[in-house]
């Protein structure tokens, strides 16, 4: 039987993990799976990384060229992140006609169409199960359990840091930065926390999720993506108090008469019942409807050394049988093209219950104002809470709106932003189903 | 392209449901996934079941013969049910080098050897997603999508009858009888519940998970099931006051050392805090640990007409894909097999924290002789409810253990049913973390 060899590029984190389960289970993939697969080659800038690792048989190398240039290799992984040299590296590993394995969601997302475009043209397939929600079969549940459905609307908790931070600030009271601070301390938040904090990383899965559900390609930058960093101590105690809880979501809706998508990242209010209020900590959640299966929740951990080299090894026996049994493009990815573009509902366009509080002096007709110009854009007010005031004279005024349009509730803050008796900026927090 | 050609036998519920998706999303499986997918015939005995089924144009009829002779077909999905006239027929279908799609789970828990053997030297495949978990992947996710990892457990709500029942019980404090016969009346429970009630139904889908997990053949009748007729009113109450909710679960515990496997069902005490804690109503879920994922839950309809329709379809998308691509048994099923038969451990040597409701005559020394007998059998006692006595002078006596040996505790309350002060046979529910 034909051996499937493997060059990995890129051990850093999740490459070690994929270099030991490939040593873990080689003996299961080869006697029980038939599946001789062999990890080659592996190449790092940093060498000093494979120490550590069983690295069994592979050549190791400094130079991702060396597992470009050999011949023998049928698949190449990209553990290098980024979207310049990795991007770079992907598109020379298919056009050298070697099917490639993927954790990198930004590459997908913001070039998606050059990149399958790039595949198909030399008819090998790209691979991206770790590009969204780690260890959770989120892609292979997509394209191949849950295919018999029309997947109208995706809910999901898809960034573990944002997560994180949230839950903390919720079980502990803390203000976003301290609890940000400590998170950079321990290792769930980077450094350089933008990406995470700013909404990116979900908008870049949440954009893979989109293109796949919609069979055309979503663009990243289409995106309307609001991060966390606007969440206050005030509101989540809010929320708490109003019997919420904020997550930061990734939101997909399909309409189902006119198919237009409304893909969007944002924090949101989710009512504590609501299955999603419930995921904690670093673990993720991705919440489907089907027009066949009804709702389908995953649940696991989207990040993290182990549940993200699981997720390549599942893709590296995939595109292992494929070889093997000679059906090396399984599953058509042509449909995720420039000239397939999808166009998304913008984000003026929506609906949404929404969640506000404005920072007001304390004042007569405050209130009165506020919902006379609440009222001329045709927003419903659920329910309203007013407290004691701040020691600068300002006092918080909180109100759920019921369904309102997005257009409406922009105008009426624009408006009401203008007053004299505003004294900081309005939140506006979105509430979901 | 090479034409699909599918032929269904049975008609029911969900064979109505796999029609009406292979009709809505005949284009997309044509067009977009390339794929041309026929439902040539369909068979069924009740023939006035097809009338308002969009059949398009297969070839419909009363024979499951005319499927079976038809040489034109390549799948034939059995959605018969029972283990009859369904095993005759998967039978004949693999002979006659046809693949099989089916959703019965008693056909693969308790005959898996002699198809799965059928199956393999006629060079056909055995798809049964449907067989377990209704809608949700959990086949794909165990044998793809987590194929990187060691599954050593698992704990699963897997019967939506069953959780119906529990759910209605706690949420209504409704005795067993009277929530069993509201099911059956709203079409939650059959006719005959004793498939469900008793644990049979969660076994067969245990038996196949722990197969698929252990790599082996995990025989159905070596499995220890216990339902849920003995859960009472006061069970219910007591293990709420105490923070617990009682779940029916399946459960495999692989122990890395010597590969044991613990197999069984039964009604389980769950910190209300558990993940499945919330699962209610005939909702399923299955929460796996692997050893580089960590904790992964899937959460759906575990049943239902289009749920189940939904994992047929997936299994129809999965044999289409591999027929064209020339890869016809992409999945290796031969472990599954009587010579590679997994040794059970017995449920006398697990261990397990437990709660035990006696029901005693109400009078002095009761609790020291029933804390001497479990002190004997070194049985460690957690907490105690001793509450106002029934109106016959009997008192429920409630004990949780800490973690204590099945061979002790069955010794302890064989020892105790036999004093004179035990008025009714003592209740014993496993406490699962």
């Amino acid at each position: 039987m034909e051996e499937i060899s493997i060059g990995l590029v890129g051990a850093g984190t999740v490459g070690g993990g994929v270099v030991k389960i490939l040593h873990k289970r080689k003996d299961f993939f080869r006697k029980k799976l038939k599946l001789p697969i062999k990890l080659a080659r592996i190449a790092d800038k940093q060498l000093s990384l494979l120490q550590d690792l069983p690295t069994d048989d592979a050549i190791c190398s400094a130079d991702a060229q060396d597992v470009l240039q050999d011949e023998s290799i049928n698949v190449v992984i990209e553990l290098v992140g980024g979207t310049t040299f990795a991007r770079k590296l992907v598109i020379e590993a298919l056009e050298r006609k070697k099917h490639v394995i993927t954790a990198n969601k930004a590459l997908i997302a913001e070039y998606g169409p050059e990149i399958f475009e790039c595949a198909e043209k030399n008819n090998v397939s790209l691979y991206f199960e770790a590009a969204v929600g780690g260890g959770m079969p989120v892609i292979k549940s997509i394209r191949e359990g849950l295919v018999g459905n029309d997947i109208f609307s995706i809910k999901t908790i898809i960034n573990g840091t944002c997560n994180y931070i949230l839950t903390r600030m919720t079980t502990e009271g803390l203000p976003f930065d301290t609890v940000l601070k400590q998170a950079q301390q321990n290792g769930y938040a980077e450094a350089d926390p933008a990406l995470d904090i700013g909404g990116g990383d979900s908008g870049h899965k949440i954009a893979i999720m989109a293109s796949l559900i919609s069979g055309g390609y979503v663009p990243f930058n289409q995106i309307n993506i609001e991060g966390i960093t606007s969440i206050s101590k005030e509101d989540i105690e809010f929320a708490c108090e109003l019997g919420y809880t904020i997550k930061l979501l990734g939101i997909i809706n399909k309409n189902s008469e006119d198919n237009e998508l409304d893909v969007r990242v944002n924090p949101a209010m989710l009512h504590t019942d609501h299955i999603l209020a419930s995921v904690s900590d670093v673990y993720n959640a991705v919440l489907l409807q089907g027009d066949a299966v009804g709702q389908i929740l995953l649940y696991g951990k989207g990040a993290g050394q182990m549940p993200t080299a699981s997720a390549v090894i599942s893709d590296v026996l995939d595109v292992s049988r494929n070889i093997i049994g000679g059906n090396e493009i399984r599953i058509p990815t042509d449909h995720y093209s420039s000239s397939n573009m999808i166009d998304l509902k913008s984000i003026n366009e929506i609906t949404s219950r929404y969640y506000l509080r404005f920072t007001v002096k304390d004042k007569p007709y405050v209130l009165a104002s506020i919902s006379s110009v609440l009222g001329k854009q045709n927003i419903s007010i659920a329910s309203v809470i007013q407290k004691e005031g701040y020691s600068d004279n300002s006092v918080p005024v909180i109100i759920l709106t019921h369904q309102a349009s997005e257009k409406g509730i922009r105008a009426a803050l624009s408006e009401i932003e203008k007053t004299d008796f505003i004294k900081a900026k309005t939140q506006m927090i979105r509430i979901e189903d």
